[in-house]
């Protein structure tokens, strides 16, 4: 049976009809609500809902909706997706109660590795990762052949790991988490003071092998390195997907990310390090997929 | 059917008889050979078994060995365990053609978390992790119920994650491993400048208030809080067992240690941060539990 999987993000609300084969057929977005008020989101979803359904030859009763946020134990409230204006909000009963269906909530990184799982960069894998590195330092976990949802139901926070113990100040109150050396934005910050603005202006400028680029750079490579040598000497994965914004500069950054990575690794056997593949359309197949 | 679990340290080797119940009915250990000769090994090993086996009602055909090293994937070759001379040494095969039985070889801190999840510490768990604090940090994770053996069988080895990118040397060749910060090994090289020689030297003066001794110990507790507040933001695991010769310390470090740690996790319900209590023939039941 189809079903409708929802990318709700902080600029659009997207949603896309995926068939019985996880192909998708039908998509469309509508921009989230300026004012962030609850019942106008509803209202977007209903009517893309409605939009969807009139293209689909089934009835559909499941709804997967992916969110920028964490969910609660119990899968139902989203504790805290700011973006999004959204806290302690119980977003599957208000959807189900307004649109008839059943709603099946995931979080955004959780969504992006499933999508990479079943149609994407990490199709076969028994244990696999998968890292965004964008604004923040998000990501997930395929163990076992399954999106591992942590020990108690709380979900994965691998961007909270922590690389520099005592180091630079990070927005969940710690200090050396791996996100604040990770993320594009440590690009940016960094690059500041040379009067580049986006994290692309200093890639850009070590390409072309600017003297103050090009540490900022290697530093930032050396610091993913690490990060991901952390996780293949606690997990042993087959494979580690990077996704997001820095991903776009390829194997400029990734051949070396791969070979420093796999120097530090504990074992003999390279880990594969690779691209994400799903798309800009891996939130809206991860969140159908979530519903199987 | 009883089961015979060896658990074969540098100094010793230790074997016992475990029966279906999982309680340990005899045990007995000799030296480890000297000269680390792999003949002598394996003859004292024969000997342990014979001596066991007169004391078992039913016929023996399976037994555990737990070595302080690398296992291969097929598990059936020590890639290495210095300790005991072991160098891709064929432990299974030499040990099955001696004993006409079959023969299961485990890592020393699998074995640990093993018995901890068996008869002690780790009783009931679906998601834990053990941490061993002694000369170096070993570790190894419960996942789903099971003994997590890294997704290619490659096991997993927590103490080298980077929990000070670009940090001390650590003997695997990386800069900055959690085993440079978390081991006891780190607080009696911290200590030497004060002439202290053990960990325990240093633990004790901290107790006393000692000036230099008790900022040592803070940082060797700020570094373990944040390496077992990486491990929680990670798997989200329902409790994390501390064993080794650090534990023995007991709450003066534990209770700390686990306040910290908490106030690191992301997550709002604290992790049970516990001592391990599967003592000293942890090893013996383990080995005798991998056989399951």
């Amino acid at each position: 049976m189809s079903t409708i999987g929802f990318d709700i993000g902080g600029t659009n609300i997207a949603a896309g009809l995926i068939d019985d084969d996880g192909n998708l057929i039908r998509k469309q977005s509508y921009p989230f609500p300026t004012d962030k008020d609850f019942n106008k989101v509803l209202s977007v979803c209903s009517d893309l809902v409605a939009y969807l359904e009139s293209g689909s030859s089934t009835p559909i009763d499941k709804i997967g909706v992916a969110v920028p946020g964490s969910i609660d134990s119990s899968n139902s409230i989203v504790l805290n997706a700011y973006n999004l204006g959204f806290d302690h909000t119980p977003l599957k009963a208000a959807m189900e109660s307004l649109l008839h269906k059943h709603v099946y909530l995931i979080n955004d990184a959780d969504a992006a590795i499933l999508a990479e799982h079943r149609i994407g960069s990490l199709k076969g894998c028994s244990t696999a990762a998968m890292i965004t590195l964008g604004t923040g330092l998000g990501g997930a976990l395929i163990i076992n052949g399954k999106l591992y949802r942590g020990g108690r139901n709380n979900g994965t926070e691998p961007g909270h790991m922590i690389l520099h113990n005592g180091g630079r100040s990070c927005t969940c109150g710690n200090k050396g988490c791996a996100e604040t050396y990770c993320s594009a934005t440590r690009l940016a910050k960094d690059g500041k003071a040379y009067g580049w603005k986006t994290p692309k202006d200093v890639i850009d400028a070590a390409k072309d092998g600017d003297v103050n680029a090009v540490p900022i750079v290697n530093a930032y490579i050396d610091d993913i390195a690490s990060y991901l040598a952390s996780l293949i000497n606690l997990l042993d994965p087959e494979r580690i997907a990077i996704g997001g914004g820095v991903s776009a500069a390829g194997e400029f950054l990734i051949a070396p990310i791969r070979e420093i990575t796999n120097q530090r690794s504990f074992f003999h056997d390279p880990t594969d390090i690779v691209v994400a593949t799903a798309g800009n359309d891996a939130g809206i197949y991860g969140a159908a997929f979530v519903v199987d």
